[in-house]
Formats: structure tokens, sequence, C-alpha cells
């Protein structure tokens, strides 16, 4: 079977893994509505691509937060790598860093921290953040993650309780046995999303700053006003997202929420996305309406569940060959050449 | 099989219900546009969820006229409920309770008001009236109704005849001859809706308005000009309804028609709305858009023919679950901080 | 089978009519976009029904150029009734009378004038023309016409060549040997379509009106450019028509195109439509956007298919009563209290 | 089995064809919307037909770049007709020649300029160029179809790089080794479009200019930008084209790309576009949007595939008496009488 675009992997993941382990990373909230539409919406949005321009010398690298990546595609944080391909995280952090992009580790590793970093020095790596009822075990994540290099704190800021994900519920999930959120392995009972605090406000931000010099990251925002209250809390980033449809049904898919956002970021800090990025034409999109990277969750996932650290290298570099052929096709010959003026609202 | 969501429900009543049962719950109007639009129309709805905002207390109670509810969702009048389940509108009474909710009665039930009333003591129940020709009928009824503590009267506006319901014309629908209309017996024929008098005019609302000293809510209103004259005729609720699509096809979904009335009532009266809801994101968004409070009607059908009382408090309390989830995950802690500015509406 | 709607005499017709009929009569241009077009487009208007007006008595009668008929649906001009019974028009007019409504008769019949006035003394009818070639033969048919007492000549517009229909070609469509356009045996071959005149003018409406004092009515207009030039033409009606979609594929439906052809004529003659008629509420919907009345082609001959003279009264009468019903659900006692407040297009 | 639109083509090519041939004349890039869009886009343009225009005398013929064609329908350049049919480009010239149109004959053709020629003496020709990066290469065909009495020159502007095709990926296609891109067949290896030079940009144009006295025509225009741009680049011709959905997925359907290509040029030079033509109704369309002729890709591929340069001549007999047909149905007896206030764009 020819691996040709990122749905081969998918077909694959689906195939190959258990169906518990392909349900929860496939799920979404409610009727999936939300997840669908991340798909949907960027289908949506038309290219007005430009022809005779000197395409002959491509560049699609770009920097974020300062720290410069091969193409505008990160990897989202996902938990439970291990549920994909046995090395879990380690195996992602490999790819990420053989693909020179940055790899967002979750709260929900299946791996610890320390394991993440020692598999893959010298990556660009940023760590994903939940605020716990227990303040002190976040603050100690934070200090770890600082001490080990990670380049940015992403405070995932819409799960303030777990989203209702009805195969989730049907099939039972948990863990495997042998699994375990090692990072968290003394402070919590595995899966116990209760102990996730629901109080944290934006003054939380705060807080947070005082604990890192870290960048902060904040993931999870769709609108204007979270948008704006974000910039004024002094985060550096801003990751449009809806979780992948996982929490709040019936939001606005990502790409629409995106151009609301950074309309109201008005270039005060970096702005990016996730959610639905199938091809690398979706990149495209993405950066032409202001976004700065994009970030891949469940393509990861199926390139870790083809191959582990090479099927996820796979995925990376298929993303990477159609994001800079779709570039060329459209008359960019770099990052820096791609503008709004691209693209435009299918008004179907 | 786990009853995860409203929609288990449905299945197993389409599977476990007499067929014709089934298809007189199921029923819509001619084609069923408008009964499928009904559910449509709360897709094309999207929230726009806030992050960060402390929702470690949720409220979800709510008042209407006066009365506190559990959450914003009650039972909408729908008729036999002994087709659903041996112990009808007993056990709906029992549930509704037990939920500390609304259940509005129909004059179409197969037990008594008085047989309702016993069930559920304390209960907070309104009475569901259709006008006959003849008036006497209609006005002992609404006596016996306000002398056994029923809190409203709810007229239903939307039924000078019955809807062409084909299903019900191919199987020549009418109740099994153990069940009666029992509120009925004497003064009429089992399903002769005929009797009903289709020359009702607003000028009725002030007959209504001398027999009884109970609030007035009217139900089946879907346009600002008789949402205008329902406001004008002393009402004190409007509950926005097209009788879930059972009476004249292709009028507007309710979620769509809400719109319109709140915007005429100007919060003179409560507004509320049946008929589509099935997710507890669907109760966010009508409050959102200015509903007091919600109604069900086949998912409460869909309960019975589950497991009776306890399959009606199964469906309500998913719903309660799913309410305050999605509120919480749009970034509210009681229903006074639900407003429009929650939502849009889709362009698709 | 119970027939409770008209789609169920579709389904008889299909499954009990020879294909090579049903094909000829199902047919529309091309891809049947138009054709389906017609059905669809009702689909996206809503009613917005007012409530609690006093519907105990209905009256549906209405006059169509000073003639009452029973309600506002007559017999749109189709061809070749003997392939859907053996009694062919003749069946029709009497169906017609029986429901005292009108019956434009086809140039294109298989029994002539004469038997179809004998088979039906008395009931109202209109004559239906294409103007050919041979200008005499037209002639003599609208004299003919006049002198048997039909009360309207109705010109076809639409048709100087006949439209590309597939399935007839493939059928290689012809009449069966026993059955005769009778109207024109001495004149023409049967089917030689080319006999009409592509050459036709608006100036043709002159010579049409130096040959008849019957009032005359323009079938096919789909534009207020022509509507326009319809009345300044002197006709007395317009019947907005796309041939059901049989002759140009990918023209407006006939339901939006009424809506610019009512607005264009301004109430200086009257204006029908035909196309995609299937419910009731379908000729509510024309009336409230100004058709004074609507023509049914397909769902009569599938009547006429079920049960020939019998049939087609079903047909009538199930519109009738589904017409009386909708009515009466949109808050409307009679015909003149149609309006276009009715009504509204959806945005979808 | 009848052939009686261009989708009883299609399905004999796909029935008939070698898989690798199908799939790689029937490939679009990616996901292949773009590709289908352009058929669809079609059937979202509306016809306003008029009526009651003398439209006996049907003139359907045309003017491009100052040579008359019997319709305003050309055929698209297109690679390896020794796929579809053994005498490839040979049949292709000569069926186009029989039905009096114009032949794009592409840079990858199958059979050498000088057989394309000699098969079909005096038939309007244009010949397709790349340019490669071997510019001599380039200037040489380009003399050669000079030499041989071609009469225009089709620069192709979208093909810096080829689309990602997945089939064509997957099938691992490549030329059967007996069939050979001849006109290049000293220059460059067969298939290895890599030597195609992405970086030419407008000044190109000058370029060729001063190598030929041909006219310039653009193929590949998608903005009223490129419009404008080739304009003052002086080509005499702009073809609005997508590459038949073979390049940039997600682009612009080009029949919506015309409209915006059409109002930049205003008149300076001729539009025409290819891409999503099956029925003659969209030939009316196109030109009713301002093309001066359109250009036919696939459908001619199924032509040749069916019966060589007969099979070819059917395909374009029926657009020719398709067209004429709905020119005529739309009251427009010649080509000079379609204007824009034939079509509307329907807001579905």
């Amino acid at each position: 079977m020819a691996m040709v675009c990122l749905s081969d992997f998918e077909a694959y993941a689906k195939k190959y893994l258990p169906k518990i382990a392909w349900d929860y990373f496939a799920a979404g909230a409610d009727d999936c509505t939300t997840r669908d539409e991340n798909i949907l919406a960027y289908k949506r949005i038309r290219f007005r691509p430009r022809m005779l321009r000197d395409v002959s010398v491509m560049d699609i690298r770009t920097k974020i937060l300062g720290s410069e990546i091969s193409f505008p595609v990160g990897i989202a944080p996902t938990g439970f790598h291990q549920l994909a391909w046995p090395d879990g995280e380690k195996s992602t952090a490999r790819a990420a860093r053989a693909m020179n992009t940055c790899y967002i580790a979750s709260t929900y590793s299946t791996c610890t921290l320390e394991e993440i970093s020692a598999a893959a020095p010298g990556g660009l790596r940023w760590f994903q953040l939940y605020i716990h009822r227990n303040r002190a075990a976040s603050q100690q994540l934070v200090q770890r993650a600082e001490a080990l290099g990670f380049q940015g704190l992403v405070l995932t800021a819409d799960l303030p309780y777990t989203g209702k994900r009805r195969d989730d519920v049907r099939n039972g999930f948990r863990l495997p046995p042998h699994m375990k959120v090692k990072n968290l392995e003394r402070a919590f009972e595995v899966c116990k999303m209760s102990l996730l605090d629901p109080s944290v406000t934006w003054n939380d931000i705060y807080w947070l700053r005082s604990l890192t010099r870290l960048p902060i990251i904040i993931k999870g925002i769709l609108t204007r006003e979270d948008a704006e209250l974000a910039v004024r809390h002094g985060v550096q980033g801003i990751i449009v997202s809806n979780h992948g449809g996982r929490q709040l049904d019936e939001g606005p898919a990502t790409i629409d929420a995106l151009v609301e956002v950074v309309e109201a970021v008005r270039g005060r800090v970096e702005v990016y996305v996730d959610g639905g990025i199938r091809k690398g034409s979706d990149v495209l999109k993405a950066l032409a309406l202001g976004a700065k990277c994009v970030f891949i969750g469940r393509p990861a996932l199926w390139g870790l569940a083809y191959k582990g650290e090479e099927g996820l290298q796979d995925v990376l570099r298929i993303l990477q060959d159609e994001f800079r052929l779709s570039m060329a096709l459209a008359g960019c010959a770099s990052v820096s050449e791609i503008g709004q003026h691209l693209v435009q609202f299918s008004k179907l």
C-alpha cells in the first residue's frame, strides 16, 4: 500500500489500531460536528493562484518565537502516544527533531518529560500544561520542563472539564494497565481529569508567569474577545484550537476562528492554529489567513501508528512536499510572500 | 447497550415500540420537512465559547413564571403516553417531579388529570388545553386543572385542524381499545379531533382569562406579529412551537422563529421553545437566543418507552449533564451569564 | 396500497406504466436539473403561519379569467394521455369537470377537440396551441376550439424546437401505432415537431388576436422582460412555465421566476404557474407569491395512469384537501386572505 | 449503447481504457476538488431564457483571433493521445479539421508536430508550449510550429511543477514503452517534467515574442491581477484554465474565474475558458459570461477512446447540436446575440 497522502495513514491506523485506541484518537465531542467542520471549513476556502513568478528556488522555512523550523508545521499536544506506538512520545520527539520542527509534548504523555528530552536531545520542544487543582504539581511540571530545555509553555484553556466523547463512554476508555501518565504518576490517578482545576481564570496567567521565564502560549482561543484578553495578559502566542472538536461541539472551525483572532491580535503576538490540517495546501491557507505556523494532532498519531518515528517522519515529509508544491503553484517562493490575497472564502 | 445520548433512546424506542405507536410519535406533517428542520436548524448555530472563566461552581437552575426548576428543560405536552409505557402520564409526572422540572400534561392524556396529580403530588405541572366546540367541556377541564394544583394553562394555538401525517393515515392510526383519552371520556369520542373548534380567535384568550386565575401560556406562535398579539391579549408566556412539525409542514424551525419572537416580545413575557432539542448544547443555544426554558416532546416519549419513569429520568439527567457541561465549556457558570454573544448563525 | 399523497400516484405510475411511456412523461431536458429544481425550489420557501384566526368556514374557490373554479388548481396541457389511460383526454376532461376546475387541452392530444368536448359538455376548458409552419392548420385549430366552447387560448412560447430529452432519444420514443395526434391527423405526421414554426415572434400574438375572440394566455414566460412584452402585446394571462423542465435545462425554477414575473406584471393580467406542484401547500405558496391559479402536469398523468378519470379525481381531491388544510393552518379562511406575508425564502 | 450525451462517452472510456490511462486522464490534484468544481460551478448558473424570438435561422459560427470556426468549441491541449487511440494526435487533428474548429496541440503529444500537420493539412491549429530549462529546445519547438503553419502559440503558465495526482503516484504512471513524447525525443527524457523551468516569469513573454510572429495566448490565468499583467505584456489571448484541476487543488472553478478575468480585460484581448464543459448549454453560459470560445479537454479524449477521429467528431457534433439548441431555446439566433443578460448566478 503506497502512502501517498495523509488519509492513507488514517486508513492504516483505523485498520490496525485496537478499536478502543482508534476511537479515542478519532473521538469528537457529542455529534462530532466541530471535529468534521475543522476539515470542511478548509474546503470552503479557495486559492487565488498567481502565475509566472519565479519559483525555482523555494524557501519554506519559518520561525516561531524566534526558533527556525524547516516548515510551518509542528506537532500539536496529544495524549497517550503509546496507544499508537510502543515507544510513544520518544518516537514523536525523534521524528520532530529529524524533521527540524517543533513538538509540543502533552502533560498526558505516556513517557516522562525526562525520557522525551533524552530521546531527542536538542530538539525544539514546548510543554503543554493543564493546571491542576494541586497547583504545586503543576508548578513542578513547569519547572521540570524549563530545566529540561523545553522552550515554550503551552497552557490549554479549553478543558475545565472533559468534553463528552460518546465512543469513549461506550468503550469505557481507560489506559491499558501497562501504560501510565508518567508525568503525573505520583500526584494523580491516571485519567481522572476531574483533578483539573475548573476555576482557572486569566489571572492564573500571572501566576504561571511568576513560575517560569519560558514564553507562554495559550491554546484553545476561538474569539476576538479572548484573543484580546490573551494579549493583555501578556502571553507570547495563541494557538487557535477547539481541541480537535473534542470539547464543546458546534463551536467554530479553527480556520474560521483564525480570521477573527488574527484580526483582533493585530500582530502583537504570534498566532498558530491546529485542527483539520490534512494537506499541504491547508497549511498554505492557514498561513495566508495569518497563522505563523500550524500544528497537527491526529495525523501525527496516524504516522506513529504506521511506523513510529519513521511513520511520523513520512507524514511530515508528505506535508512538507505538498506545502512546498502548493506554495509554488500559488506563485510564492518563500513564506514571506504568503498573504491574504492568496485566498477567498467560497460563498458555498 | 449503553444509553449515552438521546439518540440511543430514539433507537431503542424505534426498535421496541409497536410500529403504529412509533410512527405516531415520529410523524411529521406531509414531507416531514419542518420536523427535520427543527433539528437541522440547531446545527447551523455556532457557539462562540469563552475561556478561562471560573466554572468550578455551576448553577444551572432557572425559574419559569416564578417557579424554580432544576435546569431549563421541561416536558412538552404530547398525547397518549400509554402507547409508550403502561403507566403512561403517571410515570411522566413522577419523573418530572423527581428531576424537579415542569411537566405540561396534554388534554390528550391517557390518564386523568386526577391520576396525574395523585401520581406525583407537589410536582410543578401545567395543563395543555385545546378549545373544543363544546366550550363547557373545555371550561370544566380548565377548572379541574386549577383545582388540582396545576400552575399554568397552556393554550395550543396551532391545531384548528389536525395536520396531515401520512403514516398515520396509512396505518389507520387509532388508540388500542384498552386506552382512552380519559380526560374527555364522557364528552367526546376518542381521537375525533374534529371536535376541536377551528373558530377560536384571540378573543378567546379573554374568555379563558375569565375562567381561571392561572397564568396563560400560548403555544404554537411562530411570527413576530402573533407574538405581539399574544402580549397584547395578556398571556403570561409564549411557547414558540410548530407542534413538532406535525401541523403545517414547511414553516420555520422553532429555533429560527425564536429569534423573531424574542425580538418582538422585548422581555414583556417569558418565551419558551420546543422542537428539535436533542443535546444539552441545544438547550444552551435556545437560552442564548432568548428562551427562558425549553420543552422536550419526542425525547421524553423515548425515555418512557425505554423504562418508564426511570427511562425518562435518564433522558432528563443526560440533558442536564450535557447542558451543564456545555455551559461550562462555553464559559458560563450560571444561567444568568448566558447571552446572545455566545452564538452566531453559520452562513452555511 | 393507500393513495395518501401525490407521490403514491407517482410510484404507481412508475411501476405500472410501460417504461417508454413513463420515461416520456418523466423526461426532463439534458441533466433534468430544471425539472428537479421546480420541486426543490418550493422546499426553499418557508411559511409564516398565523394563529388563532377563525378558520371554521373555509372558502377555497377562485376565479380565472372570470370563471369560477372549485380551487386554484387546473390541469396543465400535456400530450398523449392515451399513453396513460385508454380513454385518454376524454377521461381528463371528465375528471376536470367533476372537480369543477379548468383543463387545458394540448394540441398533442390523442383525442380530438370534438371528442374532448363531447366527453364532458359544459366543462371549463382552454386550448393549448403550438404555431405550426402551416399557419392555416393552426388557424383551423384555434377556430375549432372556439367553436367547441373552449374559453381560452394558451400559446406555448418555449418550444421553437423540442428540448433534448435523453431517455426519449435512447428509447427512440414514438407513439404506438394505434395512437394518433388526432387534432393534426391530416395536416402533419405524428411526432414530427419540426413542423413547429421556430420563426414565431411577439407579432404573431396580433395574428392570433385577429383569429379569435378568446382570451390569449401565453405559456412559458420566465423573465420580467418577456412578462412586460406579453402585457404590451395584449395577452390576458401568463403561465410562468419551463415546460416541466423539458425544454432549456438550467433555467429558473418556475416558483422563483413567478416572483419576478408577478412584480413586472403589476396586476395588469392574471399570472399562473406550473411545474413542481406536489402538495397542497405548494399551491398555497404559489398563491402567496402572486399566482392566481396553478396547473399540474405530471401529477395529472399519474392520476390517469392509476384509474383514469377516477384516479385523476383522486389526485385533485387530495390536492384540494391539502390546500384547504394548509390554508387553515396558515390562518387563511379564504383565498383572498392569502398574501406574500405568508412566506419567506429560506436562506439555505 | 446509444451515445447521446458526453457522459456516455465518459462511461465508455472508463470501461474500455486501461485503468492506468483512464486514471491519468481523469486525475485531478490532491482531493480533486477543483476538477469537480469546474463542473459543479456551471450548475450554479441559471439561464434567463427569452421567448418568441425568431430562431428559424441559426448561426453558431464565431471567430477566434480572426479565424472562423464552425462553433465556439475547440480542442484543449492534453497530452498522450495515443493512450486513448492508436493514431493519437493525428486522429485529433483530423476530427478538428472535419468539424472546422481549432485544435491546440500539446507539447506532450505522442505524434510529432510534423505528423499532426501532415494528418490534416489546412486545419486550424495552435501549438501549446511549456518553457523548458533548455530554452533552445523550446525555441526550436516554437519555430517548428510556426513553420508548419500553426496559427497560435499557447503558453501554459500554471505548471512550474507538476501537480500531485494521487492516482498517478499510486499507479506509478509512465508512458508504455512503445509511446514517446516525440516532439522532445532528443532533448528530454519522457515524462520528466522536472525539465520544465520553474523560473519562468512575465518577462519571458517578451522572449517568446522575439522568437515568433504568432499570436501568443496565455493559458492558466485565474485572477484579475494576472489578467491585467497578461494584457500589459502583450498577449493576444487568455485561456482561463486551472489545468482541468490537475495543478493547484482548491483554486476557483474556471467559469467563476472567467467572470473576474473578463471584467479585468475589458475587451482588450480575447478570453477563452476550459474545464468542466459537458453540455452545449455550458458553452452558452461561458459565452454569456464573456468567453469568445471554450476548449474541451477530457471529453475530446473520451471521443478518441470511443472511435478515434470518428468518436471525437461525434463528441463535437453532440456539443454543436446541443449548443445550437440551447441558443435557440434561450432566444438567440446568432452568437452575437449572446450576452450576460442570459444568465444569473444561483444563490445556492
